[in-house]
């Protein structure tokens, strides 16, 4: 049953032959990995904002000053990123690249810092999806957790499928919402050139000075506009040949189109007077004014909404694909390396999903409390990603390294300055987790590594001789006599010749009858009574397998248990559970082989 | 660690040679026995009140009259089981008498009836004991469920620890809430003596009609004060010799003490003009107006829901008592008639807590919600046991037996009329669910019989042939050649002559490196290869084991998983956990034999 709701869900399995037709061309490779990317234009320039408006209406018009200098930030690591797309066509994310050339421990960083993020991305544009939704539909919003939770598990879904059907899934509503973006600009630019007059400019109350720390705080805010842009990096591989090339043009195509609505909507919000308020979005309160609540405002809302549910769907693109690389590198556990029967790596979809909804709901689908974490690990990512490349061209020398080089450096050094600035500026909204998490995730991937590398040692078969069985001795735990012991005695003395029983006594009576009984079934077979003062089982049994060891002849003994298989489920519940209690204690005994020999009832 | 917290909860076990010292004296006897019965006179006035008030002044003025009905009926009840319990001294509870002479099903309804009662005991008891907490201190309102559910955790503690410990514990309190259960009547009849004036009758709006109906219904809430009689019953046999005249004697007082109490208690919340209202109860109501808040108040306060937690105590005797003897039927698992380390029959105690919490979450700590559903079940408990004992005179027709009948058949008569009344009067409020449940646990009971009367005939060794084993067929899954490999391979040799290894083709490479690999090592053992186009290990080894099944020789086959375990906990998270699906699988299929072979790793 359980194998039939998957196969409705994710559909039938894909044999590993069918794997290279899953490539991708550069519209729909656009559309997956700039969904991420573009539809931060929907959060970022709130997050300014937001900020700002603690310093009252002299700070919020600063705001267009903050969006172009994210724009030249957008500019910066989308030519640095270019950079890297060449140098890595085999997909040259933050993680293999400061791997390759910082070391093991930088790379474990990034990765930490991205994998992070990818769960944050998922948390952050679905809430803010779902914000879009509660906008314009404000009796939506003490439903918005439900919402959100739903919204992740349906996109899972469609990952699980496989890559090329989301593809196709997602080029129409990426398109449609940068043309709604250019819309909203043209209109809201074509009003004040044909003379609307700015509103009066409403009350605020200051509640901070408009100093150099809150400019900072929300430029900062402003970052997460920039997240998304390792997705392409990561993905190169997906692009259809020229792999290298096509993903380069995706990049700079997104961070122009990005780098212009950053600049257009904060002029736009500055000229408007937009105030924003938790309830809604500064998105909708833009839409609301440059063209009021008609169709036009619900197809912006309605595109908005599809964007940033999509751009959910990057991480888990990314995520998997990391954790795939990382575990490969045995940093993570090797289930994460599994292709899945869709060719998905079907596991790190799964945990990438459930833990965003777990900060959905923690975070009551609130995402500002979310985004100082996040934009802190992208930007450590970029950092580490930079300075990787400038280590990679100083090793290779091509033609014109030192220009390519100093590219990077540059790239590396502006979003170090950046990783500073949130963190000092982001500290106590909760920048601070970023400095416990990151360091831990660093910690448990050298411990997995270890483990893995342990392991090659201690089951290596050089040298090894194996054990010696001998006169293997085999113990056959006995209730009372039933079909299965019958069965279980039977097959233990064709294991080995050297049986005991073995019976726990709980009740004098049914004991003795046992004891009469096994003369006639099993005269041959020793029946050994143990003595329960306490009436358990279990210790007595274990107390008898101890003793044995020190007087067994070969290196392991084996216990046969009895155990009958009741027709129907619930009759496991009028049983008692000693066999699997007692299976569970063998097993960490070391030279211990428990063997449940199964009778099967008819009804 | 589980097993040092379980010490430290309940104690170090006690060997069954321990049972006889655990008898109980007559004093902490009626203690245990009587805090049920005792307590109900804290609940039971107000449930006759919180009905009367729906007709107004004049109806309340009624009250005193209802608590008279209680009371007689209280000396009927008392003294059918006087008898009862003379004529049944190991221990007459409704289930037994009812099953001895009435037939297995009015025995199982019997038996329904008071395990349901018990479990709703514990749950009303608890929640009325926190309620005159939160009448005193209204400040902890808020949190009475989770006071609730820490109560009945603390008290199921005690009770896995043991009965005598438990008995002394309790002593006191009873004795104590006797004590101030007087003093509250004796204060309020001597203010009523010197002359003190009742209160102005307060305005209370009339919701229904002064009717005949609404009497009863009054006089049904009432009924719930009966509850807890059954509890002397079925624990005869832990009263000290002679068993039945203890018993007996403690009945007598118990009933006697009610019967005034409540008589009284009505009397007074006549007078003083009590109304009942949610969130303060009558008892606190009461004692404010005869004493004011000063330290007698809370003195009695404090004796009431002391006494309502302990009452709880009851319903731990008697729950796991009367599921032991129902299991030793074989109507319920087998389980509970197990006695646990401390010679208690720990998992009734458990099951009893683990649905009382339920339902206290569920209904909030409001017990009134829950009373209608427990005087039917207890009523009825009352008829059917009363009928049973006018039969076993009717059958040993002894000295006087026209008498002894003739008790029972009265009791049997009120008692079914009271039946009548609750289960029309109060059915809207609840009563339904009980002619759900009841039928529901009995067809359970009579299931769980048919599968315990199944077994013995599917397991019988009459006539019964060994299977054969054949060159019994053993089959060893390989991943790769590793060190557990070698050890599953050794050990399958020394168990038959007939072994084959199968792997599971997931990368060519790997494949060809355990083919060369193998060679080397186990020349005479075939290495059989699965194709696994979608990447499954599972799918093409069950394939291989159902295609094996129709060529095998024996009766039985046997598939080896070489296993290796982990040093640490977390590393399982490290491993593909196939051995254990793999098992799990082969486990319902018949004819299989599925050994793990440890490999236990040093770090």
């Amino acid at each position: 049953m359980i194998t039939a709701l998957k196969r409705l869900l994710v559909g039938s399995p894909m044999s590993t032959a069918q794997a290279k037709h899953e490539r991708l061309a550069k519209i729909p490779a656009l559309a997956i990995f700039a969904s991420d990317l573009m539809s931060s234009v929907a959060y970022a320039p709130e997050e300014i904002l937001l900020v700002l408006v603690l310093g009252g209406v002299a700070a919020l018009q600063r705001g267009p000053y903050i969006g172009l200098a994210i724009a030249v930030l957008a500019a910066t690591v989308a030519t640095s990123y270019w950079q890297t797309i060449h140098a890595y066509p085999s997909g040259g994310g933050a993680y293999v690249v400061a791997s390759d050339n910082l070391g093991a421990v930088p790379g474990l960083v990034a990765g930490a810092a991205l994998l992070v993020d990818y769960i944050l991305t998922v948390s952050v544009s679905t809430a803010s999806g779902v914000a879009a939704i509660t906008s314009a539909f404000p009796e939506l919003y003490p439903h918005r957790v439900a919402i959100c939770v739903s919204c992740v598990v349906l996109i899972m879904a469609a990952n699980l499928r496989g890559i090329r059907e989301t593809g196709r899934i997602f080029a129409v509503p990426t398109y449609w919402f940068v043309a709604c973006l250019w819309l909203l600009m043209a209109g809201g630019f074509y009003r004040l050139a044909t003379g609307a007059v700015p509103p009066t400019p409403p009350a605020v109350p200051v509640e901070e000075p408009l100093t150099i720390f809150l400019i900072l705080r929300a430029f900062s805010g402003g970052c997460a506009a920039l997240t998304g842009t390792e997705a392409v990096a990561n993905g190169v591989q997906f692009f259809r040949p020229p792999e290298s090339r096509n993903a380069g043009i995706t990049l700079i195509w997104m961070a122009t189109i990005l780098a212009t609505s950053v600049i257009g909507v904060t002029y736009l919000a500055n000229f408007y007077r937009i105030v924003p308020r938790a309830e809604e979005t500064v998105m909708s309160l833009l839409g609301t004014e440059i063209f009021g609540r008609g169709w036009i405002y619900y197809m912006i809302q309605a595109a908005t909404a599809v964007i940033l549910l999509l751009a959910v769907n990057t991480s888990f693109a990314g995520f998997p694909m990391l954790a795939s690389i990382m575990a490969k590198d045995r940093f993570l556990p090797r289930q994460f390396a599994n292709l899945g029967d869709r060719l998905v790596f079907s596991n790190g979809i799964v945990i990438c999903a459930t833990i965003s909804c777990l900060l959905l709901v923690v975070f009551q689908g609130d995402t500002h409390a979310l985004i100082p974490l996040y934009a802190i690990g992208v930007f450590s990512a970029f950092t580490l990603s930079q300075a990787g490349m400038v280590c990679h061209w100083w090793r290779e020398r091509g033609a014109g390294w030192h220009v390519r080089a100093a590219v990077n450096l540059f790239g590396a050094l502006v979003t170090a300055v950046v990783v500073g600035v949130i963190t000092v500026t982001k500290f106590v909204h909760g920048a601070w987790i970023v400095v416990i998490v990151i360091p831990t995730l660093v910690s448990m991937f050298l411990a997995v590594r270890r483990h893995y590398e342990s392991l090659r040692g201690q089951l290596t078969v050089q040298g090894f001789s194996p054990p010696k069985l001998g006169r293997h001795p085999v113990v056959v735990l006995v209730g009372g006599l039933h079909r299965g012991v019958v069965i279980a005695l039977t097959y233990a003395k064709a294991i080995s010749p050297n049986v005991t029983a073995i019976t726990v006594d709980l009740d004098p009576t049914a004991t003795s009858r046992l004891q009469r009984q096994w003369q006639e079934w099993f005269p041959e077979v020793p029946l050994i009574v143990l003595d329960s003062p306490y009436r358990s089982v279990l210790q007595p049994v274990l107390h008898y397998v101890d003793q044995m060891e020190k007087q067994r002849d070969g290196d392991y003994m084996t216990i046969i248990l009895p155990e009958f298989l009741p027709a129907k489920w619930w009759q496991h519940l009028l049983h008692n559970q000693t066999a699997l209690l007692l299976k569970t204690a063998l097993l960490f005994r070391r030279g211990k082989v428990a063997i449940s020999i199964p009778y099967h009832l008819n009804q």
